[in-house]
């Protein structure tokens, strides 16, 4: 039996949905629902990554460090993860971070620019810690680059690289491809994470891991942003049914998917299609709701704005650009 | 480009999720949006097919020939489809269904039962209307057994069968050997049917079509009892990107699925735990409510009512059993 990792980053991507509003208590009851089903890795920290919560991006109601203390104080099994993006957080936010007690660093840079995620992969290397390189919004690239970035993160000292569907375009074919790739150059797990703008994110995942990755990221309920996220608890039964081994209780996670529904997860993901829309043009599943807010205010199709945003090929931190580009619909459509 | 057919059980299949309770004017409404997006066969009736309004499966609000009437007024493009199970359906209920406009009649038997399905196909044709078979839980008959049923059909003079994955089991690799089988046996085209369940619907839609299939279901939203069916509007727009040929405008489809949203869907079809569950044990989704009520009323756990009911490998008509099986549970447990 082939075994495959899990992790979980109900807490970190599916605050996302909750413009990171969720409460200490929401997040220690969660905590303890993935701890007891024997969840390996435990996410934590803003939507975007340590050190993100900021006016631009939106504060979380509950900071990364007193996020992690919660989770040293709560998990006893799992091990606590940060996703961190060089440049959103500092070495000093690293840091004091692994201070707290993290065990595993999500190193993530945009597909194209491994580069950044050297100092902090090296850094969380020399401490001792766990340390993965992901490429986010990994359609943006042909697959010969995403393998080149790929072997730069592993010659950092990245244990593992993780691909990110940040926007949910892929179909099966694409992961098995790039998975395929990636697995065959490297000499360090392959790692997905799935969105389900398409209605793909489980069939994904299951494509990645048939393919040769041996990594697998999901939320509870697909809790996250727009169409949401790999769902966990079916990711799970159905790497069981299919013989691949997660080491996680089934039936303890689909009971506590249940009480997870009922304390942490306002409205869950179903997929919309404005959703469907940013799928097809490739934009950052976690604009959704900036674009419909704004696209309702403006009075503008959504639709016209993600594929003006996929024309000029947006990733996260540019979130200016969409008020940019509703004004101009806008404007264009007022005569 | 390979060209597929949509056949759209929305206010069909759909109607489980609101126990068959939709209004002329929501079904109006429908019948607008999937007519102006060219989808090309509507399938109306109550969600057990024609002639099923019972207290037993439940009443429908509008009954089949109102139904039909309402959709040959409406549709200006789209076909009409129902859905009949020989036995629930008598000829004389098919003979004055077709004689109200019906152009698509879809005969369905359970997968091993094909045989009842003979006077109803001969029937249809020798009225000069379309005829298919379905064979409904298909995944209660191995591969072999299956195309035995599937060629009966075809000799009765059927112009497609369509295999339906009634409790949403399957994933790519289940529907690829079986369609595959199918379309190399029969001369007429194979179609597929879809539940998500494992939250593999749509994926398993497009590996139906990459193995042959040319004809495909689909619900907007994916409305459809417990975890749904294939969400069509995704479906669509999947398959468009991948070039299939489905004669649909996919924006249309898209705006038209929104108002869908807001006018017939009180809420759409999420994956739950009792989904997941139902699928694993391999019982039909139309189950999920009455398990669901039944283990609330009874205080017993719906995961276990699944199993046992999947281990007495339960269809659809045998809803007395549900009750039982729910007592026997309450009994075992009160000790």
């Amino acid at each position: 039996m082939s075994a495959v990792l899990i992790s979980d980053p109900t807490l970190r991507d599916g605050s996302h949905a909750v413009r990171h509003q969720l409460t200490e208590e929401q997040m220690r009851g969660y905590m303890l629902i993935a701890d007891a089903a024997g969840i390996p890795i435990v996410e934590v920290g803003h939507g975007n990554g340590l050190g993100a919560s900021s006016l631009q991006l939106g504060e979380s109601l509950v900071s990364d460090p007193d996020m992690i203390r919660l989770a040293a104080a709560t998990l006893r099994r799992a091990k606590i993860g940060i996703h961190v993006i060089p440049g959103v957080a500092t070495l000093h936010d690293l840091k004091s971070a692994l201070d707290l007690g993290v065990h595993v660093v999500r190193v993530a840079s945009h597909c194209t620019e491994a580069d950044i995620t050297k100092k902090h992969i090296e850094y969380v290397r020399s401490m001792g810690r766990e340390a993965y390189g992901v490429l986010m919004m990994s359609h943006m690239a042909p697959v010969e680059a995403l393998v080149q970035e790929a072997a730069k993160m592993q010659s950092y000292g990245a244990q593992g690289v993780i691909l990110m569907d940040s926007a949910g375009v892929y179909l099966p074919r694409d992961v098995t491809e790039r998975v395929r790739a990636l697995a065959a150059a490297l000499e360090i797990p392959v790692g997905f994470h799935a969105h389900n703008n398409l209605g793909h994110a489980v069939a994904n995942s299951v494509a990645a891991v048939d393919a040769g990755a041996s990594i697998l990221d999901g939320t509870i309920r697909g809790f996250g942003a727009g169409a949401g996220n790999a769902q966990l608890e079916v990711l799970v039964a159905v790497l069981d049914k299919l013989g691949y081994a997660t080491h996680i209780d089934v039936e303890k996670l689909l009971d506590g998917a249940n009480l997870a529904e009922q304390t942490i997860i306002a409205k869950v993901p179903t997929i919309n299609s404005t959703s469907v829309v940013s799928g097809l043009a490739g934009v950052f599943s976690g604009f959704a709701q900036p674009v419909e807010r704004l696209s309702r205010k403006y009075n503008v199709s959504p639709h016209r704005v993600f594929l003006e945003l996929g024309r000029r090929k947006i990733v996260a931190g540019q979130e200016d650009i969409i008020i940019e580009v509703v004004h101009e619909i806008a404007a264009s459509t007022a005569h």
